[in-house]
């Protein structure tokens, strides 16, 4: 090594050596004839002081060795902020490693520049503590995990991410074959259906943190390519892999947040979660439940209610505490707040914060009897506001409100920043119907993936109600953040089969698109579950900042452009033609019957 | 879980215990009333011993559940031979997990079968003991390596492997970007260029175990994706990144060969590997070394040689211990052994086993002096075979003598199997004349990459002789198998655009293709080096198997092919349209000046 120590390394005890240290040129500071340097590595800072000429020189991230030796500062010099405050070093020799050029980036933990400079000088910004803080406590994640998951005995496996397109769920990413033009790759949205085929291969315990690929239209959090802590396991029950979920969560939380998340970790069904939060994934830091208020208000005249109410459907609340202060400014402003969510308002009665008199536009449509029982029926006081949504189904409205209770947390102050608040939401339902462009309800889809198992309750009979069938499936949420999910799977083929046709896939198009998971599970498949975790998400959070991108060394930006290589580029004539683009592709190489199927084509929902 | 034990932890200690088991019939023995079963999990195998009926109904892979009392065999009935020989599982429940079709691979280490087999049903080869130990070990490989990397302070950083394209260097796989119509993405073909900009980031020490991707045309024992452990370290030397090296070598060489390396590993410089061994991977497990010849026969009459000679070319020789021995036959074979290697064959002189005297075709062209003092020159003995090589450029002539070494070796019986022997090439040249379809010199290529630095030597003055520079360029080789490789990087600005100037590429390529990469060493860049270990073939080389195929877990055929999900496939109109795959590229984005460049255009040569 071209250093003999690092400069955050020394202390006082060190005094009298002789050190070579190298790093950078973090802060200068001329005092005539002696200059200070604050010299930056990745261990920490140190100050070293110059009473050479050449020391003039100097300037910002310039990268240099220094030869000096450690001795105490002058009485009253000491830095109690800094490690390494009691000392500085003597420079006896300098050597310039390599210069910086006027920085465009500022180096400077207080200096915060827009995001498209700092990706584009992304080694600048990695220069920086918060930044450089996120890349250290990513790895010490991945440790972490891993630490939990040798221990018992998981095998870290790789699975391809040059595999099979599937036309439906997400968009591949897809990728031509030079050797077999006309034929492309896709890259995997998870390795779902590749570590299920480890288990029928029988290695029982799997996990990979694994990149994956959704060709996705980017929301302000999505990465085109982005990472899971996968995980798989056989011979379990739900709980075993909750535990196991725990275990690396508690881990996490315990190092890395100086958390010690109190076990178990509460668990909430799917139903509740929706009733109570109006989400399937809560934020627990604070109460603000939502009411449900269908058979309270049944019989009213009020016509968006009553509407609701007459077909079958759901009428709810939600308070906000000290709500009714709000201006009437503030008032219209949830109007539009709930329009920009494609709702038609957010109906609202406020309490007079001295009488408790129920005021506002939806006051005057209720019953006098309805309006004395209101602030009863949902828990409010006088000086609240009480928000309404109805549906001629629960979960619309229900998530309206869900909505809303985040924004009221937001706005009251209710969210204890520094607070950790976990649960499990279990028992989601298996199916949900999908509805066409009209609205109208159409067939059936998998609300996690369609290799999820029914709960033994529902295992035979699903079919029945596929609206009300459950399944094994868990998600973890922290915060409100949905950090990892799974499930236990589907091993019957049989069962498979089934839930491919309520799902709309016939047998023939099963055949084509799933035939080797359905042939795998003709040859002993062990009962088997798993759970992945969103990596770039865990890791936001346990860095408390505020993007996924603060957690990735070379993220992209919105559209998947990288402002630091340029990437993606048009490709020239010649690649085009090498790699077989234009290619028709020749007749399906039918290898053997019924193998036919996607590589991965749904995820665990993180 | 479903378990309460695992079958192959059993013990003479566990008799009495009621254990559940759950596993898949290995074997079974039908002895009248008593049936025995042999239950295979991950941990191992055990007896099962049923008496009742319904164990008839098994039959191989079948994955069951089994309640039982472990009992001591009876006397002499015991297996040494298993780990839990002493006892076995007297069955008191039995639960059929799932049934398995008669199998299309037999689930046995003694039956091999094809490898199109094998792959298409790959869960069922996972579930045999050597493919299930590869998986295992190549797992602890990982875990190893990680320990060594972590105790010195490595962070794992994960860079992007959707990035850049370089029309140059190896293929790139190719992504076309929905999202930015005519655009395409590149998989990378190594970190090489992200880790360094992590170097400049400050991150000082980065590892990776990295996906990477390369579009070749596929040998024997390539895969279209591949895995490297990538690391990086700045303020280094060669000999730190050396030492690494060595560590993480010994650890996996350790505890998964059981073999102490010898440290330090011996070095020998790149010439003379060429020289000794005509390789710069030399298996040293055994010695048959070259010798040049070039001055010896100065002055011969001998056409092939004399040509070489007055070429300023070279003229060396490697002996067949034995050779002397071979039939006619045998003699020719090397012939065509040579020719098909694209030699024009292969001049010998064997030896009369009794009398030392040379004969052969080569012996009548040579003089009387010449052919006397031919095996005190070479050190052959009476009864040896001497094969020459001639040429203009030593290095052609070099390699036909290192591969006729290698197959010396093999066809003489003089390959220690069990033996592990490592050395470090090191001081390899910085360049090699490309050749032209001619055959006629051409300009420069970089024998590593174009971002490996000059030794101290030639830091300055590269260009004066290009063949003869060299750089601080180093690769790892175990028996022959170069696995791994690195050097120390250039990170000076101007040395970095000399040598792409040496390399022919123009500055403004320099800048469109590397732009970010200069304009990253403007701002303070510091010293830095690493190594890339070619992770398949590791795993590979300590499982003891023949093919990279055998430590991963769904590899793909010859021509990229996957028997099991059969990928790749065409892809539908929809799929087309949407990926935007026949867009005209928009004019060039440039987001700022001088950052275009390839994002991963070259990699360690693993």
């Amino acid at each position: 090594m071209i250093r003999t120590h690092d400069a955050g390394s020394l202390r006082a005890t060190d005094a009298g050596t002789t050190v070579t240290l190298a790093g950078w040129v973090a802060r200068r500071r001329d005092h005539g004839g002696v200059i200070f340097v604050d010299l930056r590595d990745a261990s920490g800072v140190v100050q070293v002081v110059f009473r050479e000429e050449d020391a003039h020189a100097l300037r910002n991230e310039y990268c240099v060795k220094v030869v000096g030796e450690v001795t105490r500062r002058p009485e009253g010099n000491e830095n109690p902020e800094l490690p390494t405050g009691e000392i500085e070093v003597t420079a006896a020799e300098l050597d310039v490693l390599s210069e910086a050029a006027p920085l465009p980036l500022p180096v400077d933990d207080q200096v915060v520049a827009g995001d498209d400079v700092r990706l584009k000088y992304r080694y600048l910004d990695l220069r920086r503590g918060g930044p450089a803080h996120a890349m250290r406590l990513r790895s010490r994640a991945n440790q972490l995990a891993r630490g939990v998951l040798h221990e018992r005995d998981f095998l870290e496996i790789e699975t391809p991410t040059l595999t099979r397109s599937t036309p439906e769920g997400a968009r591949d990413f897809l990728v031509p074959v030079r050797l077999q033009p006309g034929s492309w790759y896709a890259l995997p949205q998870s390795p779902q259906l590749f570590k299920q085929l480890l288990m029928v291969g029988g290695m029982e315990r799997y996990y990979q943190i694994a990149r994956c690929y959704r060709d996705e239209d980017f929301r302000a959090d999505r990465q085109p390519e982005f990472t899971q802590l996968d995980i798989e396991m056989s011979f379990v029950t739900e709980d075993d892999v909750i535990d196991l979920g725990e275990e690396i969560t508690a881990a996490l939380w315990s190092d890395l947040a100086g958390y010690e998340i109190p076990r178990p970790i509460p668990r909430i069904t799917w139903h509740d979660a929706m009733a109570r939060y109006g989400s399937d994934k809560p934020d627990l830091r604070y109460g603000v439940e939502l009411t449900e208020l269908t058979d309270y208000l049944r019989g009213t005249q009020f016509r968006v209610f009553a509407g609701a109410i007459d077909a079958g459907g759901y009428v709810g609340a939600v308070v906000m505490p000290g709500g009714a202060g709000q201006t009437r400014k503030e008032l219209d402003g949830w109007q539009d707040w709930a329009k920009a969510r494609g709702a038609r308002g957010l109906a609202y009665v406020v309490l007079d914060a001295e009488t408790g008199e129920p005021r506002g536009p939806v006051a005057k449509n209720l019953s006098a009897e309805h309006l004395a029982g209101l602030a009863d029926a949902v828990g409010a006081k006088p000086g609240d506001a009480v928000f309404f949504a109805a549906g001629p189904e629960a979960r619309g409205a229900q998530e309206l409100l869900g909505a809303a209770r985040i924004e009221i947390a937001k706005r009251a102050g209710l969210v204890d920043e520094g607070a950790w608040a976990f649960c499990w939401v279990v028992d989601a339902p298996m199916f949900e119907r999908m509805s066409d462009e009209s609205g109208a309800a159409g067939g059936w889809t998998a609300v996690h993936h369609p290799f999820t198992s029914p709960n033994a309750e529902w295992m035979d009979r699903f079919e029945e109600a596929p609206d009300r069938a459950l399944a094994y499936a868990y998600d973890i949420v922290c915060n409100g953040n949905e950090i990892g999910g799974g499930s236990v799977r589907i091993h019957r083929r049989d069962v498979q089969q089934r839930v491919f046709e309520l799902l709309g896939i016939t047998p023939e198009e099963a055949q084509d698109k799933f035939g080797f998971l359905l042939e795998a599970f003709s040859y002993g498949p062990p009962p088997h579950g798993g759970i992945a975790f969103g990596w770039d998400r865990v890791c936001m959070l346990l860095a408390g900042v505020d993007s996924i991108r603060d957690v990735i060394a070379f993220p992209k930006t919105r559209g998947g452009f990288d402002p630091l290589t340029g990437a993606p580029t048009p490709i020239t004539g010649q690649q085009r033609a090498e790699a077989g683009i234009d290619a028709k592709p020749k007749p399906a190489q039918v290898p053997h019957t019924g193998t036919a199927g996607p590589a991965a084509p749904v995820a665990d929902p993180t």
